[in-house]
């Protein structure tokens, strides 16, 4: 695996160094997300834990319904009408250390409250079957505006999500993530290390 | 989940029926493929599975590659130019009792001996990886002139894989998965019971 460091310098894991709280904007090493997704972070999360052996974790090809395909002379199938169809199941699944992960990565533009709306029923009963058959099953929630991103795990959201089906609000507020989830700090290598998290806290 | 009994007979299971050997030709059930492919015994085996309870499996969608998406006014996204792209992983995983399940799924029309060239060295690659991971590896296999099915474990496939790459013979033959895989009886209920000998001989 190549490894690129945008801004010429090793990259060095803070993480033992706690001493030094001097920040000098011009050597610092900056974790922004230079316009990245949540996607293709997650992506690039998924190769490095892939190509150093931590875990083998995919996202799903996006469902399609094929209708009509060309198969033109001496090259290769055309795919000429087709639909996106809804998922029946989350987006990310793979294998940590023989246990099975499944999770769904969802973004917001919200500065105050992540919308359950985000997720489909089906989703929700998807991580709700994996979790009675002993997996673990999280969500990634990214704030844009903040680049903040949380691991929640499946029973809290699952709370959150009985309180809506119960009447009660549509969303999980800031605090409630503060409160509840996980925060999934941004950085190079991997850019967010969710496994890290579900390491200490979900296995 | 409704259950269909073809012949109008109550699904008796003769797991535990050992006393009686004897066969009568007209009240017998048979437990022929109906001309099914491979893939919907699978889909038919994993929905048993997921409303009994029992595990949480599903086939990936086919991976495409979408180039032009038109967006028609008052109606559906239609997806007008896509290419059928080739997958990194197996078709099916999932979660049984915590473990992490990962297979492949391949038909031959060959009687005497499977080709090897029906798996892709990226598809061995994975499930390496998956193996390397503590996850449970397998590959599918059905005769169709037969209508036989081998349950046959990564490790087993990976050794036939090495003999090949030097320079041994392309296929396995029918007498090693005989010696070597185990065979998948096809029944009602579900159609192929591979949990069964994942449970007994791969957990």
């Amino acid at each position: 695996m190549t490894f690129h460091y945008p801004n010429g310098k090793k990259f060095t894991n803070n993480k033992d160094n706690k001493v030094s709280k001097k920040v000098d904007s011009k050597s610092s090493i900056s974790y922004s997300n230079r316009g990245m997704t949540l996607e293709e972070d997650l992506n690039e999360t998924n190769t490095f834990y892939l190509e150093t052996g931590r875990a083998v974790i995919h996202k799903k090809p996006t469902p399609v319904q094929i209708v009509k395909v060309d198969y033109p002379k001496r090259s290769a199938a055309v795919i000429k009408e087709a639909y996106f169809k809804q998922a029946s199941t989350t987006d990310y699944n793979g294998v940590y250390n023989g246990k099975y992960l499944d999770f769904e990565a969802k973004e917001t533009k919200n500065s105050t409250s992540f919308p359950l709306s985000n997720f489909h029923t089906h989703q929700i009963d998807h991580m709700k079957r994996v979790v009675d058959q002993h997996g673990i099953a999280f969500v990634i929630i990214r704030f844009s505006s903040t680049e903040e991103v949380f691991l929640l795990p499946f029973t809290v959201l699952y709370s959150f999500w009985t309180r809506m089906e119960q009447g009660g609000r549509k969303s999980i507020s800031k605090k409630e993530l503060d409160d509840h989830a996980f925060t999934i700090p941004l950085q190079y290598f991997p850019r967010l290390d969710y496994l890290d998290i579900v390491e200490k806290h979900l296995v």
